[in-house]
């Protein structure tokens, strides 16, 4: 580890923003360039490229996008494009950002049906099974992992009941907390669409909305009966924009945000320097060890189901007694930044960890001894025995 | 002037994004924070509040906002909340940009009417007051600069007749490349919506859209019948955010891009440390001098009247038997990167100069003589005589 140049400040270990290299920060101050120009056409292509990669998509009917914007602007692609006014969806439910997600449907017109789990776990298989069995579902969202629960979802499983008991049903997922840290092999598992953010494992700063259509998405948004409900997440705008940028060619339809694309391109370069596959492999590991570190400290996680907890964050329930307003901020005057909770019903029993990114591929860090240190003993601060 | 710290590189004189300064860069490359840290909600905070000076807006029923986006974000913030399906907007059509929002209007149910011009000039404001009179118009739509022509609307004189003519009708400018280097007295002038983009006068790099609603419009939003239209774009989602943001209190919508945000505030405050009646006679001047250099090189504009042009870009006619392909690569190799056309119907007959931010601001750069001075070389080696 050489030493950062980044000047010190806390510790962001909060499910994203996650703590940035130093290359992903300089690519950020990137001296002005032109959107069309070669140099920043040849950027955005690269990265669209390797976006595929993050992926392991190489079917090229498929098509990756970056745009400006937050992760949620993702959900407004999916609800006017893929949906059309009056379609069915089914949303499962894993936390918070389904129902966001839902609501986000009925906002363009679309249907939404919830399959809901109680908090802390995921529907079943078979219960996804047989609701696709009651209706026609234009499609199925799925949250990778809920940011609010730290809730992971087995997507290809649900994809692979999609595609047995409804098989033109697109299959929809939300990775906003999954994309650079749980596997998704969007090809071989056949999914239609993943939408995520940069701040999360992608390692780059927020202002992105990342996503990448299947050809038989992009098919159901070209044979739509209705006009697309949105004009700046329009898909008809975007797709000739990202492949003639892919392509190595110039196109303007609003104009890119230059340096996050640069920042982007530099930590793709840093993920897929290393297998993807080793890449998981280093946040499970940093994931068991946190997890079982809470553990030990006897404290318990939102997410209750063994094989249904996310490998980049960890929502660990507060012993009885204690605040998040006496926790937090005694972790935070040891440099580590954790988070509340935010899944409503619960919001006030529980912080977040956040374990992605370049705080777990770079173990010379130790950011989670810090910061598991620093939880201990804020924890035996307030009382708490351990 | 002290030296730049960055590297070097090809000046970017397009009507943007445009050069920015090195505190701007270095805000960009800000270490991770979380979003709702003390930290961030005081620079969000802080950022919301100076716009609002950006604008001379100091009636605080008016909101200013700042979202990850482009500036196009901000026709969808329009289209879908200020106007509800089957309504009439007029759109004053000065260029390329006109027909973009009347197709946005379209996309969310509105129904778009549009006064045009000839290429190169404005609807007069006689014509737009009999238009007013014709119809019920929601909202009148004003490019204030287009930046496909470089023509400049007279938006005070517009809002002006609105109130006179239709004082409930709403009054929405777009500002991408005129807000920081065109004069817009919010309150004084009545304008309900101003949206912009910050990679043209602001001098920030790509990524948000920016923009202020007054209480009007507010009101006209908060008392639609039918429901909002978007999601990402939903003044509902993004309200009560800006407003804890700028109470210096955390707010979750969707995670604001930190480092774009921290670069704004660098922005403002460098914009702000002067006067802005001095910082728009600054780039009067700059236009001034650069149009009458193209003139005295025998060169006719796009926009063609007097008084109605732009001072932040200036759209220039190529020579007869000149082309784009033969003079700007002549220019770029000169060390300046310019902007080929943009209005469909005369795209390949001109090229863009843009003269905003800290080119015009620290003259000691000299940004506009080495561009002249390209310009002038390259057209001689082409054979224009001079």
């Amino acid at each position: 580890m050489t030493k950062s140049l980044q000047a010190p400040h806390p510790l962001t270990l909060i499910p994203g923003p996650v703590e940035f290299t130093d290359e992903v920060l300089q690519a950020m101050a990137t001296p002005s360039e032109s959107h069309v120009s070669p140099q920043f056409i040849s950027v955005f292509g690269d990265a669209l490229a390797l976006l595929r990669q993050l992926f392991f998509n190489t079917d090229k009917t498929a098509q990756p996008f970056a745009i400006a914007g937050g992760g949620t602007l993702g959900w407004d692609v999916v609800a006017s494009n893929l949906i059309e006014p009056g379609e069915d969806a089914l949303v499962l439910h894993t936390g918070y950002f389904a129902d966001s997600f839902a609501d986000c449907i009925t906002a363009y017109g679309g249907k939404p049906t919830q399959l809901k789990a109680p908090i802390g776990q995921r529907p079943s298989l078979q219960a996804i099974e047989e609701e696709l069995k009651k209706k026609s579902y234009k499609v199925v969202t799925i949250t990778h992992v809920d940011t609010s629960t730290g809730v992971l979802s087995d997507i290809k499983s649900v994809a692979a009941i999609v595609r047995k008991v409804s098989p033109a049903t697109l299959v929809v997922v939300d990775g906003v907390c999954s994309v650079g840290v749980e596997e998704i092999r969007f090809d071989e598992w056949d999914i239609d669409f993943v939408l995520t953010a940069p701040q999360k494992a992608i390692g780059v700063p927020a202002g992105l909305s990342i996503f990448i259509a299947s050809g038989r998405a992009l098919d159901v948004f070209k044979s739509r009966k209705s006009p697309v409900t949105s004009y700046y997440a329009s898909l008809a705008k975007w797709l000739p924009i990202v492949q003639a940028y892919e392509a190595k060619k110039p196109a303007y339809f609003s104009t890119p945000p230059v340096q996050n694309i640069h920042a982007l391109l530099a930590s793709l370069k840093q993920i897929l320097a290393v297998p993807l596959e080793d890449r998981f492999a280093a946040h499970i590991r940093t994931s068991d060890h946190v997890k079982s570190t809470i553990e030990a400290y006897g404290l318990s996680q939102v997410a209750s189901q063994d094989g249904a907890r996310a490998h980049g964050m960890t929502a660990v329930f507060l012993p009885d007694g204690v605040t998040l307003a006496e926790l937090l901020p005694r972790i935070s005057k040891r440099g580590i930044v954790l988070a509340g909770g935010l899944h409503k019903e619960i919001a006030a029993k529980y912080f977040r960890i956040g374990h992605m990114g370049v705080s777990v591929t770079d173990e010379d860090r130790g950011d989670f001894e810090k910061a598991l240190a620093a939880i201990k003993e804020s924890l035996v601060e307030v009382g708490y025995k351990i």
